[in-house]
């Protein structure tokens, strides 16, 4: 295969991150929200995501204010509500999730909201806190987590588009995810066929 | 809309990762390679991305003695030897790359191979490694990347599904990157529109 140089700047491109998320934070009893992709599980005991903020970020502060934050994950039908949260800075308006247009909910275990439309919904206390360059890692404790009936172990999305995860392809691009497979063994190998209902 | 409480020890699957990668590294000479999803882009100043790696995988101690590693897209035609990668441990074959049917291609930039069948490959060389509970979390600044003409940007995904890449879902069951849309400004809100070519 004949590949190309790609531009260092540009690199983090070819990573197409996680579903987008939407990260809620709150200080002195203020409420905040943002949208982000990079994110990733970390460990299963105990149970650790990561997720990279921008330092310069409202989220980052509220975060390391508060030691807490929740991972809400958006259907496909809230995207303009998604997207606009990913390109306002919580410093320019009074209430972005109100902005939004979206509900929040107090947290169960974190003084934290999760968010009412999404999908599902993940309580954490931070873990750790590393640098990551220009952005911190914030790891989380999951604490808590919830979710709607589109989740059953894994997602199965296989009725409702509008209960699909996305994916950021990058600027104002996104991706819904595509057919399912399994990858089964057969014959020494494997085989791959349609992920069956 | 109603939710059920999830278990905390299935709570990483709410979040569907990043795409499916491989990473491979190297040791005394010894090539091995490890498929992950845990991946996400952490920094574009310095240029950075994060990997979580069981700390009982074989990739962990090479990446610890080198100090470097490759991330590798493979498109989806490849998906039978990225879940064999996957699936069993470089302890248990004398050169998995080979048992796998993928070519080694040595790094321009770390003494770690690229594989050539991929889409694209990041060479990284470690910027920092933080505990992440039962995995590492390996921070790589990427040193040098390459990409097929599948990405412009980024991923275009407008011609040849076998080389889309692939999220994974949990277990043997990955998913292909679906419909892709722009959301572009409209009448003062926004306005959700397929990505056009």
């Amino acid at each position: 295969m004949v590949k190309r140089e790609v531009a260092l700047e540009e690199a983090y491109r070819l990573l197409t991150p996680g579903m987008v998320v939407l990260i809620a934070s709150q200080r002195d009893g203020r409420n905040n929200v943002m949208t982000a992709s990079w994110q990733m599980p970390v460990s299963k005991e105990p149970p650790l995501v990561a997720v990279a903020i921008a330092k310069k970020h409202l989220t980052a502060e509220y975060i390391q204010a508060t030691g807490a934050f929740t991972v809400n994950v958006p259907g496909f039908s809230l995207l303009p509500k998604v997207h606009f949260c990913g390109t306002i800075s919580g410093r320019k308006v009074k209430d972005k999730l109100e902005e939004a247009g979206l509900t929040p909910v107090p947290g169960k275990k974190v003084p934290v909201p999760l968010i009412k439309e999404c999908l599902a919904g993940l309580e954490c206390r931070v873990w750790n806190t590393y640098d990551g360059g220009d952005h911190y890692i914030f790891v989380g404790e999951v604490v808590r987590a919830e979710a709607s009936e589109a989740f059953d172990g894994f997602w199965r999305l296989k009725d409702n588009q509008d209960e699909y995860p996305v994916h950021h392809l990058g600027g104002p691009h996104y991706y819904l995810p595509g057919p399912s497979v399994s990858v089964l063994p057969k014959d020494g190998g494997f085989e791959v066929t349609p992920l069956k209902p």
